[in-house]
């Protein structure tokens, strides 16, 4: 018998814990596992042995469904980033002990980039020092910004957001009779994905988004307004998606800087938006869908979340069958009708990588996203979720705030 | 055989539609009703003779179901304040001639406060002159500040948006291990309605939102720290719901002005971020809730869209009956079985008036509000739409934006 944990890291999305789900329910199938233990906090929760007994609070198939809506990391997340154990052995130390004492044999980190730099690294610690524990990376993140795999949980639903939210500012935008301009900011700091969903609309006969701006493309702030002037001769309410990840001058990004050396980016819609007033003058909105995008589980993509918990549950799998320093990964075998088959990757090869939006996706113009590519982010979007509700809004799964601490 | 004509007007609202539907639908039962007319942004478009044939338009039940799904002003919307007609008789002539020429023997105004002012001197204009045009108001605002009716149309839709998000955002706040502050900033010039509604959790057994800031208490910004430094000591995440409208220093509020002496707010929930940050010295971060709370059509509330059609429905037939410059209202007769019914209300009553929320909903502290409110968000609020989809997301029904012009 062996125990086993799970942890969820990084920034929130409307998949996670569908992945934790996917994991326990695996978990409780296997006669060989005993305990399913939870990490407060991502690892942070392992270096502190602070385990909850998952098996204790997740009592019925009704917590396992409210748990599949609910958006964001049940049992917390963290931003770590585990030091190279040739610097610093200290807490690969604890972590060992943690795992150990709690006669864990395999751990499950649900989480993105970093987060697989983190089963990278322990899975090689635990090589060295013939350590006997299996560590498997389970994707998510709503950036999609992952390699390899060719899609990762949490973007599906996200996507949907933005679709669904961008065609409902469309209508909101259209109504008055003077010329106007509204400028959506969407999340990605490097990779363009989640931006370039927005385009989905096309499909609906929709000419918004008429510009579409990413990170994979040079931002001209000339450019930029010749785009929009020429979109004015053509449209009354032009609709312009940007990427809160592209390049604008200095000094606009609030360059606070997390432990991973991102820069938390804000107001480029905010900084666009002046642009336009003070040299095209007409009315000017901007949109930040901010944390939305990221946690609107009442949007959820059913494709989305059933991959999610399935891709929860090949993790399992996948370590006791042997395998460790992993990550499980989505091939797609077809688009129409939508198929993927889950696969393994090593974690090195996918952690401190990024994987951009092909160059063929965007117009030659690089304002614009290519009608063929809608067959990438259309099958993901796909289905809605049975929603529980109560009081007429979703009910959501949550631990008392002093079990996290 | 007389012919109608239907405006929609203000901002917009995921039930105006809807409204129009109810327009359309009574209006089609008529016998003695022939041609239906959408006028294109408001009255503008019978000032200008804008009209178009709405039969030609909506052709089919599924072509209503979409509008019913469809937020913001099919027909366009306007801000156009009618002049006194002792000052400038020159625009009621046009609009006169517009709806005679037409042979409009009712029209429909669909709208706010401000529209209500139009149908309020437009009725009285027609009395002066004995022009035997009935005019009707339908509201709808989701700030809810209108007068004598106990809630308007588009409303229940914002309120259940609001508090869906502000629970998805709750559990999207409460992850990481380091205090934090969230600061949501909800619609609402003058009246703390909307952002009441957020307090819906609280049905939910949630502690969110820790913090309820709304218009008609005085704003101090000690009390303000005061009260974040005393929740923090409660919950590691602090979330406040927090109006566009109170009021806060000079300077922080944009200040440009409407045609109706309104001012565009916005920035107040940057600017207390800005405050936390400097004066506690926490994570902290904002989060505007924008158009979404207006046109997420996608979470629209059937007791609210249900409501909008009937209402619609019924100012046709209270012109049909010989009533003019009235506004059709709802009184609410039960909390629990939720029942109200539609009467009618004189338009020089509602028009430039507001609604305030009642002090007695207000917690003595003045920032939340108290658990027996509830009972009048939360009827308004209940069911969903069942939604027509394509390609994932929900389908609309837009008119060309070459017929809006």
């Amino acid at each position: 018998m062996i125990n086993i944990a799970v942890a969820q890291s990084g920034g929130p999305t409307c998949a996670i814990n569908a992945s934790l789900v996917g994991v326990f329910k695996e978990s409780l199938k296997v006669s060989t596992i005993d305990a399913i233990f939870g990490s407060v906090n991502g690892i942070e929760g392992i270096i502190e042995n602070h385990l909850v007994d998952l098996k204790s609070m997740i009592l019925t198939n009704n917590d396992m469904e409210l748990l599949k809506q609910t958006p964001s990391t049940v049992l917390g997340s963290c931003r770590y980033k585990l030091p190279d154990w040739h610097d610093d052995e200290e807490v690969y130390k604890k972590i060992t002990e943690t795992l150990k004492q709690r006669n864990i044999g395999a751990f499950l980190y649900i989480g993105g980039n970093d987060s697989m730099d983190t089963v990278n690294k322990l899975s090689e610690y635990f090589a060295e020092k013939a350590v006997d524990i299996k560590v498997i990376g389970i994707p998510k993140t709503i950036d999609n910004d992952l390699c390899i795999t060719d899609h990762t949980p949490g973007f599906g639903s996200a996507a949907k957001y933005v679709a669904t939210t961008m065609h409902e500012i469309t209508r909101d935008s259209i109504v008055y009779s003077i010329p106007s301009v509204t400028i959506v900011e969407i999340m990605g700091r490097h990779a363009g994905w989640l931006t370039a969903s927005s385009a989905v609309l096309h499909a609906m006969g929709e000419t918004a988004p008429h510009l579409v701006y990413v990170p994979e493309v040079k931002f001209s702030l000339d450019s930029f307004l010749a785009d929009v002037r020429q979109e004015m001769s053509k449209h009354k309410a032009v609709i312009v998606a940007v990427s809160e990840g592209i390049e604008v001058p200095e000094g606009v990004q609030s360059g606070v800087v997390d432990n991973f050396g991102h820069k938390y980016l804000s107001g480029i819609g905010k900084y666009l938006e002046d642009v336009v007033r003070s040299e095209i003058g007409c009315k000017v909105r901007s949109i930040e869908l901010n944390v939305m995008q990221r946690c609107s589980s009442h949007l959820g993509s059913k494709t989305d979340i059933d991959e999610a918990e399935a891709i929860g549950a090949a993790g399992v799998r996948c370590a006791l069958e042997g395998e460790t320093g992993k990550v499980m990964v989505f091939r797609r075998i077809e688009d129409i009708p939508y198929t993927a088959v889950i696969e393994t990757a090593d974690a090195k090869d996918i952690a401190n990588n990024e994987k951009f939006l092909p160059k063929k996706y965007i117009n030659s113009a690089g304002n614009n996203i290519r009608d063929f590519a809608l067959k990438y982010f259309l099958p993901l979007i796909q289905g809605d979720l049975n929603l529980i509700t109560e009081n007429g809004i979703p009910k959501h799964f949550a631990i008392h705030e002093s079990v996290l601490k």
